[in-house]
């Protein structure tokens, strides 16, 4: 019975760390973007991966569902649990160690409930950089990156969390631990596990630890907005600047005149960095390990040749951090900007990268066609493949109630993905959130792969059920 | 019956591509070292992805065991049947179609029978590089590149053939077509089951065909040959010419004296870099974006430092596409020099960069101490932490007569391996040759985890039966 088990943990982690009462389970049960609340039989803490795994097998043997959290800041509902009351959270956030920095290997390895902005900050002491970054970079656990898989904003360049792994150490769902954390380039030894826990969102195991990959630091970043005619246009100069800036160029995102209208009007204080407006606006990143000026002359020369081939309408170059930043900031207002206005329906899709502007051209009339007068709020990635292809409703009409509509939207914009060969989920996961709408667009053998998978390694099926699958 | 078996193969893709006489089985059962030869019940030659799905399916129905076979080219004795005869060669060669390239998406969509080679020609044609390079390039299938996840002289930039390829076409082991054909930068749905079947050697199922992933071409490359003290010297320009040059770096190859000696003596018209010997000498490539005159400044930059640094003893840089050549010449001499001086006890291994020197130091002496006068034969992909570390008898000792204690050397060299956190397969595999070597250097949990997916993959066991497990 509960009390029996809970005992066990109490007595394995003490009890300080299995909280139960109310008000210490509930900070652990909702999710990120408020939508959803679960329940829980209990939150445990452990301190380290050996109590991960005394804690995995009580729960293997009294079959207890696992979930696993880090800073639960995804954004698909994958680290809370359902509303059964069945499951206890397993917060990794006490396993917070940076436990080695190799210079020559340029590797770190890590406990998995390190905080990504601390990651970051070590390898800067160290001379050298961990390039994964995005928005929740301060709360965010590199061990919630690694079972999302996350991406962000410097994947053009540096690939996705998984790019950026080089070993795992795991508790699997029988409570064994696997110490995996090599930290080396090249290793063919069997089967790729460590690929196989990334990106599995804790449903087949809990991740404890990592090496990381570490890179040289860059000796100078440099930044410019582009404005463009059109969404195509931007693609062109995506391939115009990586024939220009070759490796330097390190970001690429793109933004509409929708998103930076929002954010004019919400953060009135920003600048606004055109006198005129444009239909998009691309965010250029260059990244140099020579010097400033090697950095500068390339982006001018992108620049340059983009004017002249008649790509570029205009374009502001930042000549200090402090401008640098203030461009970034309009691109990471966008989402802050957004919700302020409202509740919307989101997207977080990627086709091929050449299909871009067709997939926003055809998705774009759908919705109009549907809804006349909808709003897209078109942002993200565009050197990725990836847009937060996000909708509004029509003026006059309010927010709440266009939410509505949420599964209608959803399966115009994730039919026409798949229209475009592209994926429904580009960084964020699947969670509980886009769960139902897999069987739509995985073919039958993908998922009874992904089945057996699941039943090969959590028979018992108590790794964050009801997650992916 | 053998008869109605065959006579399912013959009705589905064509008598003559079902091979049963001595004579035309035959070349599909050596290994590439010659030193294995098996048996087969027949050879098998489809024409496209669904005939290699029917005939698994044929396959599954009769309990006949499956060897996927490409270029067979292969180290490690993965693509050639056992000495049972029990098992069909499934030979992929007909399916060599480039199907698409995408010059925006920066993606090619290939056959997995086509030749490396041949790849690397239709990137170059249109205008881009496919980066994957290694001795065996112009027989070698993608196919069995991604099976063994084959490494080679690009990796330090661009990544090993998991990091080049963005989806696979697979027939699984029940004979089912999944189209994993994704040319997504970014995509997370679910469990990540490209990365399992590279790597896997054929034992989880056939890889079909796959989306590559394309690059920029390199203006202009520039090589250098820099003449070293020490191992760890090599270790410490690595880093050096890491911070110099950056991503230009795209190549850093280590040769001992040794290895050059040998290449001297059986391949006398091969120029000799220098007028003296030093004991180990460093192979840069810098690969630029820009211009010629930037890579030239770069290395340069990079040898002056590592003079001022009293680094490196002497250099030489190449001023043309032909002495580049001949300084990659003597690099690729090596294998062959050793083939010609007598057969020799090879390893393939990997440590973190960082332990390299020590490793080498401590089992040169550890074999020095087993064999007194053992000549090593030491060369490889530094920047990778992968050495070719290879054994030659003592001078007076027979090659031949050698090779009785390859068992010992091999469990010096790889217990040596252990303890440094390294890998006993850097790029070629676990095969059948090294399969018995496995279970002691994998934890048990780690390989009751791979077999679980094996059983949970293909519980008839008929993918590439005797294999990695």
């Amino acid at each position: 019975m509960t009390d029996l088990f809970l005992a066990h943990c109490r007595e394995l982690i003490g009890a300080d760390h299995v909280l139960t009462e109310d008000a210490d389970v509930s900070p652990y049960l909702s999710d990120w973007r408020g939508r959803y609340m679960g329940r829980a039989r209990a939150v445990l803490r452990p301190a380290d991966p050996q109590q991960v795994a005394g804690l995995v097998q009580l729960c293997a043997a009294h079959r207890v569902p696992v979930v696993p959290q880090g800073g639960r800041t995804g954004l698909v509902i994958g680290s809370v649990p359902d509303e059964s009351g069945r499951a206890v959270v397993l917060s990794l956030r006490r396993l917070n160690r940076i436990r080695a920095v190799d210079g020559i290997n340029r590797t770190m390895t890590v406990d998995a409930g390190c905080i990504l902005h601390d990651i970051q900050q070590a390898a800067g002491a160290a001379g050298m950089l961990f390039p994964l970054s995005l928005a929740a970079e301060g709360s965010c656990t590199i061990g919630g990156n690694l079972a999302t898989n996350a991406g962000g904003t410097g994947v053009l360049r540096y690939g996705n969390t998984r790019e950026l792994c080089l070993g795992l150490e795991v508790v699997t769902a029988q409570g064994e631990l696997w110490n995996g954390l090599r930290g080396l380039r090249k290793d063919n030894t069997g089967y790729d596990l460590r690929d196989l826990y990334i990106g599995a969102e804790g449903t087949l195991g809990v991740i404890t630890g990592a090496v990381l990959k570490l890179f040289p630091q860059p000796k100078a970043g440099i930044t410019a907005l582009v404005a463009l005619g059109s969404c195509r246009d931007a693609l062109a100069l995506l391939k115009l600047a990586q024939e220009t800036a070759g490796p330097t160029l390190t970001g690429y995102e793109l933004m509409s005149d929708v998103c930076l209208r929002l954010v004019g009007k919400h953060f009135p204080n920003l600048p606004q960095p055109f006198p005129q407006t444009h239909p998009q606006y691309a965010l250029l990143e260059l990244s140099s390990h020579e010097s400033e000026q090697h950095a500068v002359r390339l982006l001018e020369e992108t620049i340059e040749n983009a004017l002249e081939a008649g790509l570029a309408q205009d374009a502001v170059v930042a000549t200090s951090i402090a401008q640098s930043r203030a461009l970034w900031a309009i691109r990471e207002h966008i989402p802050l900007a957004q919700a302020a206005d409202g509740k919307n329906i989101k997207h977080d899709i990627s086709v091929p990268i050449s299909r871009i502007a067709d997939f926003v051209e055809k998705t774009d009339a759908l919705l109009a066609r549907a809804w006349p007068g909808v709003q897209v709020v078109c942002f993200g990635h565009l050197g990725d493949g990836n847009l937060h292809y996000n909708i509004a409703p029509p003026a006059g009409t309010p927010h709440e109630a266009f939410l509505a509509y949420q599964g209608d939207v959803n399966r115009i914009v994730h039919d026409s993905v798949a229209d475009f060969a592209g994926s429904i989920s580009a960084e964020h996961g699947i969670g509980a959130l886009k769960r139902d709408e897999l069987p739509r667009y995985k073919a039958q053998v993908e998922l009874d792969l992904m089945r057996a998978i699941k039943a090969a390694l959590d028979p018992l099926g108590i790794m964050n059920p009801g997650k992916i699958l």
